[in-house]
C-alpha cells in the first residue's frame, strides 16, 4: 500500500465556496484557506480503512448548491416589525441563507445535513443587536410574547448548540457586540463584549502597549483549536478549554465576572478575586449555554505575553501506560503545570509521525533502535510558560519525570510541527468528507484512576465499527485527572448511520465513567444524557435556576443542557 | 508609659473554666491552654488606648457562672420522641448547657452576650447524628413537620452562623460524623465526613504511609487561624481560606465533590477534575452555609507534605504603598504563588515588632538606620512551598521584586516568630476581654485598584472611635486582588455600643467597595447586607435555589446569607 504515497493527489476542492452555497456555511475557517491531507497521512488512512484507489476519484455531496429552503418565518408581522425597530435598519434579516448560517454549527451532523441539502431548525428572524440595550429590549419583548431567543457567537459549536429548533430569533453577537469595554492593567483584567473573536482579543492583548497604552504585552491564554473562529462569549457560555489550559485555566477559571440580560432582569456579577459570600452567581451562570440569559459583557483574567520564556519539549514513551503515569506524576508534581501537554496513544502517535514527516526518518530509526516500537510507542509534546525561571524549572522536572518512566527526549521538533498545524488541521475535514470519509471527535474528562477503563471502553466500542481509525490523546491536565479526546475516521456518509454510531460513543463514555464533556459543552447533542449523568436531583437544581430566570422557557429552548424536552 | 513594662503582670485567669459555665463555652481553644499578652504588647496597648494602670486591677464579667436559662423546648413530645428514636440513646439532649453550647460561635458578640449571661436563640433539641442515614431521616421528618434544622461543625463561626433563632434542632457533626470515608492516592483526594476537625484531618494526611498505606505523606493545605478548632465541613460550607491559601487555594478551590442531604433529596456532585457540562452543582452548593442542605461527605484535594522544601522569608518595606505594590507584583509574577504572604500596615508592624520582641533590638536599630521608620515601615513575611526548585524560584523572585521596591531582607526570624503564634494568638482575647478590652476582626476582599480606598475608608471609620488600635494586613493574594483584614482593640464592653460600632465597620466596607467577606462567611452578621451587595437579581437566584431545595425554609432559617428575614 506504500505505493499510494507516490500516487497522484486526489483532486481536492481548492477554491473558496461560492457565496450563499451550503458549502460556504459548513466549510471550516477562512473561505480561501485550505490544508489538504499530505501523501503520508493519506496513505496511512487509506491503508487502515482499506480504501480502494477509486475512492478518491469522485466526490460525493460537496454542498456547492445555493441555499434555498422556503421555510416561511412564523413571526407575526407585528412582532417582526417591533424586533426590526429595536435593532434598526440593516441589523435584521429574514433571508434563508442568513437563517441557516446563523443556526448552524460545525458538528459533523451539521455538515452531513448541509451536504445533503437538509434544512430544519431555522430561526424565524436573524437579529444583530448593537449593544446591551438592544439585547434588553429584545429579551424583554420576547419574554412578553414567548418568542424563543437563540444566540450565535463564532459559530464553532460541535454540539448542535446553535440549532433554533423552536424557531424565534437568533442574536448574532459578532456583528456589533465585539468591542472592548475596559482594560485594567492594575487588576490584570480585560472586559469585552461576547462577540469579540479570538484573534481580535489576542491581538489587542499582545499589542496592549501600542493599542491600550499598557506597560506590558498580555495574552488571554485561551487557545482552543477553534481559536480563530470562536468568540470570547462562546468560550465562556460553553466552558471551553484552550490548548494551554493546564497552565492558564479553562474558560471557567479565566472568567472574573459577567453581565447577563435575562427575562428576570440584567445583572453583573461581582469582580472580587475571592469571596466567602455564599454560592457564587458568577459560577452559576458560567456554562449556561444561553439557557439562563444572554451574556453581554465578560471580564477575563489576562497574563503577561512573554513568548521568549516558552520552553518546548517532546518525548517518546515506550507505551501508553508509562506515558500516562508520567503525565500524572507531572500533573501532581507541584512545580506548576506546563501550559501545553499532549500524550498521544499508539494509534495517534503512528499517524502523527507520518503527518509530521518523522516516520521512516533517521530519528524514527533511532527511536526504533532504542526500543520505541510502532504500535506501542506514545508521543508526548508540550510547552512550559510563565516567568523564565518557572518555565525552566517546569521543563526540567518534566524531563526528569519522563526519563524515570523510560522516555526518550526528541528535542522540540515534533512540538514545533504540532504547533504549526494546531489551528489549521480542521481544514482537512472537508477534503476527506468530499470523498465520503468522515472525521469527527468526542471528548470527556476522567479521574486518573478511571482513565484506562474509559480509554478501553470507548475505543472498544469505536473499533467495533471497522474499518475505522481511532486516535486518542490526553491534552488537559489536572492533579485529579485529565481528559481523553477521541478522533475517529471512517468511510461513512449516511447521516442516520453516523448519528447512531456517534450517539453510541456518547453512551460508551457515560457507561465507562467519563464526563459527558470536558470542553465542547453540552448543547443538544449531549443534552439527552444530562439527567442520567448528573442525577435527577442535580438536574432539578439547574432547572430551578432556569425556571426562575426564564419562566417562559424562551432562552435557547429545545434540549440544550437537557433542561427541557 | 514605658514603665508599664516593668509593672506586675495583670492577674490573668489561668485555670480551665469549670464545666457547664458560660466561660467554658466562649473560651477559645483547649480549656487548659492559655497565652497571655506579653509585657511589651500590653505596654503598647495601654499606651495607645490611654489605659490607666488601674484598668488591670479588677476583671469585669468573666462568665464563670454555670449556664442556666430555663427556656423550655418548644418541640412537641411526639416530635421529640421521633427525633430521639432516629439518633438513638445518648445522641440527643434537651439540656440548657448543650443547647447553648451548640448554638454559639466565637464572634465577639457571642462572647459579650455569654459574659453578660444573656441567652437566646437556642435550639429546642440537640442531635448527634451517627451517619448519613440519620441525617436523611432527620431532614425528611423536619421537612414534613416544618422544624428548623441547624448544623454545628467546629463551633468557630464568627458570623453568628450557629444561632438557632427559629428554634428547632441542631445537628452536631463532630460527635460521630468525623470519619474518613475514602482515600485515593492516585487521584490525590480524600473523602471525609464534615465533622472531622482540622488536626485529625491533617494528622491523617501527614501520616498517610503509616495510617493509610500510602506511598507518600500529604497535607490538606488548609490552615485557618481556627485550624485546631474548626471542621472540614465548616471550611467548605462557609468558604474559609487558610493562611496558605495563596498557593493551595481556599476551601472553594480545594473541594472536588460534595454530598448533601436536602429536603429535595440526597445527591453527590461529580468528581471530574473539570467539565463542560453546564453550571456546576458542586459550586452552587459550596458556601451555602447550611441553607440548602446538610453536607454529609466531602472529597478534597490533597498535596504532598514536604516541609523540607519550605522557604521562609521576611522583609521590611519603607512604607505601605511600596509593600502593597511589591505584593501585587509578586501575585502577578507568574512564577507561582508563595503559600503564605502577609504584609502588615505600619500600625500592625509596630505592634508586631513589640510582640515578637524585635522592637528596640539590634535588628530594629539597624532597620531604623536603613530608613525603615516606625509609623511608616511595613513588615512582610511569608513562605514558599511545593516542589523544591519551585519553592526556591518563588523565594528568589519574591526577594528580587521586594528589593526593587526598597525592601530590606530580615532573614526568616520574624516569620518564625509569627508561625509560633499563628494558632495560639486567639487565646489572648479572653485575657483582654476580662479587663474590658475588646479585640475583634473584620475582613474583606478587594481588587488591586481599590485597595487603598478600602483601606483608608474603613480605617477612617474605625479611628473615629478613639481610643482604638486598628491593625491591618493583607494575607491572601490573587493576580486580580487581595484581602484586607482589620483587627481592632478598644476599651469597650457594652454589647449595644459594640454592635453599633461593628455594624458600622461592615457598612464602611460595603461603602468603600470591599466584599462583605473574604473568608469568614456571611452568617447572620453580614446577611442584612447581602441583597445590597449582590443586587436583587442575584439574591433572587440564590433564593430560587433555596426555594427549590428547601421549600419550607427549614434549613438554617433566620437570616443566614440574607436569604430570609
Amino acid at each position: 500500500m506504500k505505493d499510494n504515497k507516490k500516487a497522484t493527489a486526489p483532486d481536492w476542492v481548492n477554491i473558496p465556496p461560492a457565496p450563499h452555497t451550503f458549502r460556504s456555511i459548513f466549510k471550516w475557517g477562512a473561505p480561501d484557506e485550505f490544508k489538504h491531507p499530505n501523501a503520508g497521512f493519506l496513505a496511512v488512512v487509506s491503508d487502515a480503512l482499506g480504501l480502494a484507489d477509486s475512492r478518491f476519484q469522485a466526490t460525493g455531496d460537496t454542498g456547492e448548491e445555493p441555499v434555498s429552503c422556503e421555510i416561511p418565518s412564523r413571526l407575526s408581522r407585528g412582532d417582526a416589525d417591533t424586533l426590526a425597530a429595536i435593532v434598526g435598519e440593516e441589523n435584521f434579516s429574514f433571508g434563508d441563507y442568513d437563517r441557516l448560517k446563523y443556526s448552524t454549527g460545525k458538528a459533523m451532523e451539521d455538515i452531513l445535513k448541509l451536504r445533503a441539502g437538509m434544512v430544519d431548525n431555522l430561526p424565524d428572524m436573524v437579529l444583530h443587536p448593537r449593544d446591551q440595550s438592544d439585547v434588553e429590549k429584545i429579551v424583554s419583548f420576547c419574554h412578553e410574547k414567548k418568542i424563543p431567543v437563540y444566540v450565535y457567537g463564532g459559530g464553532s459549536s460541535v454540539t448542535l448548540g446553535l440549532e433554533c429548533n423552536h424557531g424565534g430569533v437568533t442574536l448574532v453577537m459578532g456583528t456589533h457586540m465585539n468591542r472592548m469595554l475596559a482594560f485594567n492593567e492594575v487588576n490584570r483584567t480585560i472586559t469585552v463584549e461576547p462577540g469579540m473573536m479570538g484573534p481580535a482579543y489576542e491581538d489587542l492583548l499582545n499589542n496592549a502597549p501600542e493599542q491600550l497604552g499598557a506597560a506590558h504585552r498580555y495574552t488571554g491564554g485561551h487557545f482552543p483549536q477553534s481559536f480563530e473562529f470562536s468568540s470570547v462569549g462562546g468560550w465562556v457560555v460553553t466552558l471551553g478549554a484552550g490548548q494551554a489550559s493546564s497552565y492558564y485555566g479553562d474558560a471557567y477559571d479565566l472568567v472574573v465576572s459577567q453581565k447577563y440580560v435575562t427575562p428576570a432582569g440584567t445583572f453583573k456579577t461581582l469582580d472580587y478575586p475571592a469571596t466567602a459570600t455564599g454560592p457564587k452567581v458568577n459560577d452559576i451562570m458560567k456554562g449556561s449555554e444561553g439557557c439562563y440569559g444572554v451574556l453581554v459583557a465578560v471580564t477575563m483574567k489576562i497574563f503577561r505575553y512573554r513568548p521568549e520564556n516558552s520552553r518546548l519539549f517532546a518525548l517518546m514513551f515506550p507505551d501508553w501506560e508509562s506515558g500516562v503515569n508520567a503525565t500524572r506524576e507531572i500533573s501532581q508534581g507541584e512545580f506548576g503545570m506546563p501550559s501545553i501537554m499532549r500524550i498521544s496513544d499508539p494509534e495517534e502517535t503512528d499517524l502523527g509521525l507520518k503527518m509530521y514527516g518523522i516516520d521512516d526518518s533517521l530519528l524514527d530509526r533511532f527511536m526504533r533502535f532504542k526500543g520505541m516500537q510502532p504500535g506501542s510507542r506514545c508521543l508526548f509534546i508540550g510547552q512550559a510558560d510563565g516567568e523564565k525561571g518557572f518555565a525552566r524549572n517546569v521543563k526540567k522536572n518534566v524531563k526528569q519525570i519522563a526519563a524515570r518512566h523510560g522516555a526518550m527526549y526528541l528535542t522540540a521538533y515534533p512540538m514545533k510541527k504540532w504547533m504549526h498545524g494546531r489551528f489549521s488541521d480542521p481544514y482537512m475535514r472537508e477534503d476527506l468528507n468530499d470523498f465520503g470519509i468522515l472525521i469527527d471527535t468526542l471528548e470527556s474528562s476522567v479521574t486518573w484512576d478511571n482513565l484506562h477503563q474509559l480509554y478501553q471502553g470507548v475505543r472498544t466500542y469505536i473499533k467495533q465499527h471497522a474499518p475505522i481509525i481511532c486516535m486518542t490523546h490526553a491534552s488537559h491536565f489536572y492533579p485529579q485527572g485529565t481528559n481523553l479526546y477521541f478522533i475517529f475516521l471512517a468511510p461513512m456518509n449516511d447521516l442516520t448511520v453516523f448519528r447512531k454510531f456517534q450517539r453510541g460513543i456518547i453512551e460508551a463514555i457515560v457507561q465507562h465513567g467519563g464526563s459527558l464533556s470536558h470542553h465542547h459543552g453540552v448543547g443538544r447533542m449531549m443534552g439527552p444524557w444530562m439527567e442520567r449523568h448528573l442525577g435527577k436531583e442535580q438536574m432539578n437544581i439547574l432547572r430551578a435556576v432556569k425556571d426562575h430566570l426564564d419562566p417562559h422557557d424562551i432562552m435557547n429552548p429545545g434540549g440544550t443542557l437537557g433542561l427541557d424536552g
